[in-house]
């Protein structure tokens, strides 16, 4: 079903976009993000919400409080639709009509299970490790009751697919081409800007590796 | 409906997070994104599809193909929530449980409504400059048979709401206060690289004032 409706609602439309099924790009792409906008059905009405969330082998891992309407939604089994999405660039064309964006997305179907308190601290792990890696050596670790608080989700790839548009615009027609108007494409990069320490940190606690290496 | 869903999953949970009620704020955050997420149901299926795009006064349109069966399932009235992410920053607490990302989100609830045929060349003219400034009247403009090709969906901005979550972290408790471990936030930017010129465009066109003026 999952694939049958992302193959329907992704297919390729022209040259620049094209769908990735290959599982090796895909995971990439869900490496390379950070928030995942997870889609479910409640009370007849579509949510999306943006959640965190880190790739662990064949599954994504969400976490939430134990508290969350949303998270028990998804506990319950609730069939969602999980999306991230990179935006890679802007494409000029010579035309309004080819004008467009450069991004590389994932869609993953599925239902969502909860994972038992002796994985929480492995899941944790990997949540800080996937925000700035190497963190995790550095940080307080998880109480009982923070345990306790947290709700940690799995959701298989099993059903994915996805969709990625790279370079430049689709211009074909020759009077379009003969036009004397500009067109390529412009990246969008993401970048980290300087760590800002906590208001109330001590002055002789130094920014750590973990936080300098984030380039 | 949409007001009570939205209140309830995106109640605020601690300090640094904080719901978004102000218009101005939440039109802000609109303006400031390029994707949004569109959650529809489809047979009982949630799906969740990254689209591009423009905030119009109190509407945003979307714009995609007649042949496209997402924008045909909208066009027929599908109930829908669009979400808007930007990811701000990380935040790096003393504790792994309160490691977390600065970020705005709007979610939007409501009905999409197709957009007349007279009404095309607006709303490509403001997604071609939501896309780049001041681009659309460089641009060649669309045919009939692009027109026909198009299918502009409008969703009103009645049913919104968003949430932020800014500044450092929300370590609180003396015992962490008094660790010696680095807390903070980093700062993610988005930054525009170099113009890339499309491959088969002729070397004594100049890239234009428009792109020059992306920073």
């Amino acid at each position: 079903m999952g694939v049958i409706l992302s193959e329907d609602f992704l297919k390729v439309k022209r040259v620049p976009e094209r769908a990735v099924s290959d599982r090796d790009q895909l995971f990439q792409i869900l490496d390379a993000g950070k928030i995942i906008h997870i889609g479910f059905v409640d009370d007849n009405h579509p949510v999306v919400i943006p959640l965190a969330y880190v790739r662990d082998g064949e599954r994504i891992l969400l976490h939430g409080s134990t508290g969350s309407r949303l998270f028990r939604t998804l506990a319950a089994g609730a069939q969602l639709c999980a999306t991230v999405t990179l935006l890679d660039g802007i494409v000029a064309a010579r035309s309004a009509f080819n004008s467009s964006m450069n991004y590389r997305s994932v869609l993953i179907f599925g239902k969502a299970t909860l994972l038992s308190d002796e994985y929480k601290d492995e899941a944790l792990e990997k949540f800080t490790n996937n925000l700035i890696p190497e963190r995790w050596q550095e940080v307080r670790k998880m109480t009982n009751k923070e345990k306790a608080a947290t709700m940690v989700l799995s959701v298989p790839l099993e059903t994915i697919s996805g969709k990625v548009r790279v370079g430049g615009p689709a211009d074909e027609e020759d009077s379009d081409l003969e036009l004397p108007i500009w067109a390529g494409h412009i990246p969008i990069i993401s970048v980290y800007g300087e760590p800002i320490a906590a208001e109330n940190l001590s002055d002789d606690i130094d920014v750590p590796q973990s936080i300098k290496n984030m380039k």
